[in-house]
């Protein structure tokens, strides 16, 4: 599984980079089809979701990621299901959040759009 | 997606039940596609998976759900994509420690089957 883990590992840091210094451009990365499931909250569609990121009350952001696994996605047309833990800084805080994320990739065109996209905060 | 939480929700609570109450139990969830990535660490397959469920060094094992999250996974054959944060308790160990799971359900015959499992702790 050392590719899919490869991609995993480059999806996940192209998104929390563009997530933390843009995260209006995360848009292209969804599609019609794609769903998020933020803190429990369902969005549908790009324009939808992206809403919903760029609404979260915070200026700054920043992610850092302690772990990412991967699997091939049912049924193995090349989706891949990617696993996130990290801890998350808002603004001037000083503690930071620990938090969950799971996505499903699609592969389109040598590149890959997110399918499924669930948030958690974890609460220690 | 009201019917798919609720499939989620009797999945979780079943998962953990039998796997706090007698984790060798749990083989008939599994098939020989089913993987699992336990701590970064894979595995294929009903027996290599619940050879490594069954091999976890603790006796007892208690799993506080807090959080339980379903999408339609990938194409829409009816499978689901389902997240879990929770806590666990391990023997006779006071301090609770966070985790999260993801898991993707196929369906067969007005059942269930995994062929997903990521298993994470998150370190506070």
């Amino acid at each position: 599984m050392a590719d899919i883990t490869s991609v995993a590992k480059a999806f996940v840091e192209f998104y929390y980079q563009t997530f933390d210094s843009g995260r209006q451009q995360l848009a292209p990365l969804y599609r019609n089809d794609s769903m998020l499931t933020f803190e429990g909250q369902q969005f549908a569609g790009s324009a939808n979701i992206t809403e919903k990121l760029v609404s979260l009350p915070f200026q700054k952001v920043s992610h850092r990621i302690s772990t990412t696994d991967a699997q091939p996605a049912n049924p193995g047309n090349g989706a891949i299901l990617v696993t996130v833990t990290g801890q998350l800084l808002f603004d001037e805080e000083q503690n930071p959040q620990f938090f969950t994320q799971t996505f499903t990739l699609i592969p389109e065109n040598n590149s890959y759009w997110v399918y499924n996209d669930v948030f958690r905060l974890v609460f220690a």
